[in-house]
């Protein structure tokens, strides 16, 4: 069994190879007057122009590829609100193989449509963890699908490593990368990739202060569990995942909290001034940089912008102040 | 004195020489599903990447780095509801030169607020194409600067030609580049980028049925001065330029008609599915794709997004169908 002492960025170096030729290689951008604002070399890495609008396809995919033909034959199986659930779906379509998806009633729309369209059989479900653990365990043992969970699983967080390797290939030196942080799997991912590169690049968690159980976890030293979430970030209400847990604090992660009238209006900036479309969960990262200067300051900034997948009817722009 | 005849693809390469190292050479984006949707092979050519925002900064650069030093020591002045306004006064700091320019009263906050961060004076004048000419006009005798007209200046023609010349140098073969069509500077640009290129594409401007000046002129076979624009596309609200009209004459330029909802709703698509924001004038050219599905399928088409620049606060989702 894997675990955070074993997972190292070799696994993230064997993923970069497995989802070479599947996932895309994402630009990085740049904006003077980000740059400006900020006080700081910002360098955003555009995951929302990775494969199904996410960066969650780097972790699917390197699940799937990362499976014997045998078990792969059986297909695989997740429950997920959204991109890794249409993640999952692509990337059993690249391999020929079945996938299920237990959603929430509730999910927004356009990620639920996204699934279907990668040809995914989607199983809605109520609303609660144990819900969809429970149908996600019901269709694994039906079917012999693998579950392939969103965040905890080992190969998912070295597949989101490699948005990370990528990013630090394509700029060079930086002083830190910030990520969102949900469950963990794209922030425990960069602290493996970025633990062997030969820099000392500090990872930074960027985190809804409505959904806060990984910046209380650290605090505390134990996992949180009984944080209810309550934040417009629908990516980011996962409570941390064991592995990831450790891996943060084997690694010294940092979790810095941001509200959501901030993160709205770092979304509004990225739209604006990278003119590029990111949901809300990704602007925490914009967010956390603006929020706390004196962190930042003067430092090259990774910032890997996890996703683009909005539903638009649910924006309301006139409510946002401009900067 | 520069008319449809003299004017020609050697004047795009002169302007693509002098304003490389100032303007971008923006990325060419696809999209399965767009493709998909379209029937058509669509290569999209993202200005709204370009500096300001939108293809105006080519034009405008061109326009500048073309004057005598004597000339540009005098500096520019213009009228603009926006874009072309940013990107003068963005050209004139890139040669550090003063810039003046006319604005109406009511235009559009965000292009506004982007000239006079790039150091240019605004001149608020009357929302009338008479208030803006004599302002304009009044400043060039007071000042001395030299009138640099959004679309009819052949400098600015031939720089906005630049951005089809990089679309075809990356993508090869193109059966036809659609480009939105106000004053025309963008499409004659872009015929006269194509005239010479030892390929034949046609070039199709998209206009809104709401400012269908472009499309009465050419059916008329002389400039049509009377139309009334009642359009969302304020990038397309000019009536076409004279030297403008007689380019898209002598290269056989089609123009194609677009309802506004159309255009929101092809807008809504490019922000959705290529992740990037584009304003509602640029979403012309997808939505003429769509329209006039008989003319593109099975073409390979190359699309120019002009530019990127949205008063999001303008902007309600929820009236627009997803697709």
């Amino acid at each position: 069994m894997t675990d955070a002492r074993t997972l190292s960025q070799a696994d993230v170096l064997a993923a970069a190879a497995r989802i070479a030729g599947h996932a895309q290689v994402t630009p990085v951008l740049r904006s003077h007057s980000l740059d400006a604002l900020a006080g700081a070399e910002l360098h955003f890495k555009c995951e929302n122009f990775q494969r199904v609008g996410a960066f969650k396809f780097r972790g699917a995919c390197n699940a799937v590829w990362s499976l014997s033909d045998d078990e792969a034959a059986r297909g695989v199986v997740t429950h997920s609100s959204g991109n890794h659930g249409a993640a999952l779906a692509l990337a059993a379509h690249t391999r020929g193989i079945a996938a299920h998806v237990v959603v929430p009633a509730g999910a927004v729309r356009s990620k639920v449509a996204a699934i279907r369209t990668f040809g995914a059989t989607v199983h809605e479900c109520a609303p609660t963890q144990a819900a969809r653990d429970a149908m996600a365990a019901d269709i694994g043992q039906r079917t012999g699908a693998r579950l392939v969970h969103p965040f905890t699983d080992p190969a998912v967080i070295a597949g989101q490593g490699t948005a990370a390797l990528e990013l630090i290939r394509e700029v060079g030196a930086l002083d830190m990368i910030v990520t969102p942080v949900g469950g963990g799997g794209l922030v425990s991912g960069t602290a493996l990739a970025v633990a062997g590169c030969g820099q000392s690049i500090r990872v930074i968690g960027a985190e809804p202060s409505g959904a806060a159980d990984a910046y209380e976890s650290l605090r505390r030293g134990s996992r949180v569990l009984d944080v209810v979430p309550d934040t417009i970030c629908d990516g980011l209400r996962a409570t941390i995942g064991p592995l990831n847990f450790e891996l943060m604090r084997k690694h010294g992660v940092q979790v810095l909290l941001v509200d959501d009238a901030e993160t709205m209006a770092a979304m509004r900036l990225v739209w604006e001034r990278l003119k590029i479309m990111i949901e809300p969960s990704c602007a925490t990262v914009l967010a956390a940089v603006l929020r706390h200067r004196d962190i930042f300051a003067g430092q090259r900034v990774g910032l890997v912008l996890s996703g683009g997948n909005v539903d638009l009817d649910e924006i309301r722009f006139s409510a946002i102040a401009a900067q």
